[in-house]
């Protein structure tokens, strides 16, 4: 569906190891005072500005497990491959600030292929304001690799963690979820016919925000802004790409609580239902198991509820109980059925 | 050669990724001050103390790549993958402080090998002092990848970089070299003759040092405190694990100096010499461009040199000239040969 209409083709070698970062990395300058030296050295220096302390994540995204290049382009790739890492920054609270770039490439690509990842890598550390600080480029046996880390900072006072959540204290997310997990059942449906037809014009109109949100998410960089504007610190929060339910569970396990979770307050685009129907799925067990939705979860203390109440960004789906009362999910039959980490139906792995 | 012993064998599968991930990491516990949060959360937290500057570096080990696990245990591995990102931290005169570790691992691989690789991994954080903070395993379609970022501080003053050096610098390495290469061709030599006969049993007892350079290399943790303790700050520095001669002209480059090296002053251990005539190798030329030494080199000014003169761990090359002369190499027959980054001889691509 997507190809490359770049024609011209360089063969890695003819670069060199050395060669091919330089020139893959060249367009990187430096934006945030924080960074003292970027790429160039046996490692990068930064600085905590104004005593903030220093989040750090890292993740890898593995050709065939985490990504299908033939409906990712691999400007998208690099672009998301960006987000998967700030978006673990973010639900620390923290400013994120600087990325390391590892690739390992098989020889099947030609540079630029590679050029066209790191443009990518480059439009979201624009959009970002974070520098490219460092990293690694080899040869693979197959495939390709990407290897990331983010780096941000933020005052002690102000990072929030997994732990932390109260009895009573509200349970919010942001956003609305489960558009990514509906963008890839397109997106591998269109496969499927281009396989058998490759003259087949896909309409893909109806269907513009779930593909939107598998090809190219966001971060909510906005989030740790916004809760200092309403002058809200979490009492703890968690990045639910692994998909909400797991990721609630990861947060009441931290914080020795438990959770009610309302089925009728999770919040769902109106495209997610629909291609729910289509596609004959229950969209609360997308909403809570289908993954990859770059949102945050977090819990504050009911006190805060009159700041976050009605803001369009946030949405209140549950609170938080004592540990023995469990984590549940409160239906809209109004049962109460336990919270289980892939969702209460048989559900295939998702791609996270 | 070296087999693992350990015959149970349990499916990565069966613990799943957050079980994995669990199983793997339990072990670590955090030692370093500057460690507010390590395992556990979205990121790990980290606090420069006395408003040090923070440097990071990256590295990527890919199996048949940058390793044979045919020779090389996975114990040694992860031990060699720690220690590779470590002389990074050094080579900026730093203290190095944590690591994260991501790992991408096919199914042929049982959770036993992961914890013999993360054994490795354990025993280097042990001995270096520094603590685990983070990483990621997952899946991958073919082979083992090894991702670490190794993270250290220094205060702000201490810190060496490639450029820096000026005319007449003294230009010093540290340890001596060539010695990872002739055991990997011993290594690479044992491979070939057990193909043909496996119940052979190599007489390895000759090149013990040379295989232990190959297989467990250390990094200079020891140099930054030395040189704090002979009171010289390096006007630049750099890790020579790529190669000496390709790191000379890295930093000559950086630095925008000529020098002269002295081939009859560069240290070599006599196992190397008697290896290089056994495999009809030069021993210069091995020194120069074979790599995985995992030494530095850096140059200080001649006031210095009373600070440095005679101290076992350092050796003084040759010096910094000006830009104009170019970079060369004088040889016993006080030839001036200009240094080129893979040996002035064709040489094979050596594995770094």
């Amino acid at each position: 569906m997507l190809e490359n209409k770049n024609n011209e083709k360089t063969r890695i070698s003819e670069l060199g190891e050395f060669g091919l970062i330089d020139h893959l990395t060249k367009q990187f300058s430096i934006k945030n005072t924080s960074t003292i030296k970027g790429i160039g050295d046996d490692a990068a220096v930064i600085v905590s500005e104004k005593n903030n302390q220093i989040v750090i994540t890292t993740d890898l995204l593995v050709e065939g497990v985490h990504f299908d290049l033939s409906y990712m382009p691999l400007k998208h790739l690099g672009y998301k491959a960006v987000i998967v890492n700030l978006s673990d920054v973010f639900a620390m609270n923290a400013k994120a600030t600087q990325i390391t770039v590892s690739v390992a490439v098989s020889n099947r690509f030609p540079v630029e292929a590679l050029e066209e990842l790191y443009a990518g890598i480059a439009t979201a550390a624009k959009i970002y304001e974070i520098d490219v600080v460092g990293g690694d480029t080899t040869s693979s046996t197959t495939g390709l690799l990407l290897s990331i880390t983010a780096i941000g900072q933020a005052p002690k006072e102000a990072i929030v963690y997994r732990e932390g959540a109260k009895e009573n204290d509200l349970l919010v997310v942001t956003g609305d979820l489960g558009a990514a997990y509906m963008g890839l059942q397109v997106l591998e449906r269109e496969k499927e016919v281009f396989k058998v037809n490759p003259q087949s014009q896909p309409d893909l109109d109806a269907y513009t925000y779930l593909i939107e949100r598998q090809l190219k998410p966001e971060a909510r960089k906005d989030i740790p802004k916004l809760l200092k504007e309403l002058k809200v610190t979490p009492t703890s929060m968690i990045d639910i790409s692994d998909g909400l339910s797991s990721e609630i569970l990861h947060l009441c396990k931290n914080s020795e609580v438990g959770c009610n979770v309302y089925e009728d307050k999770i919040p769902l685009d109106p495209q997610v239902i629909s291609a729910c129907e289509e596609f004959n799925l229950d969209s609360t067990m997308v909403a809570l198991s289908g993954g990859e939705d770059y949102e945050l979860l977090f819990t504050v203390g009911t006190e805060d509820f009159p700041k976050i109440k009605g803001n369009p960004h946030l949405t209140i789906i549950g609170h938080i109980t004592h540990k023995n009362e469990g984590t549940h999910l409160i239906t809209r039959a109004n049962t109460k059925i336990p919270l289980v980490a892939r969702g209460w139906n048989s559900m295939e792995e998702s791609s996270d």
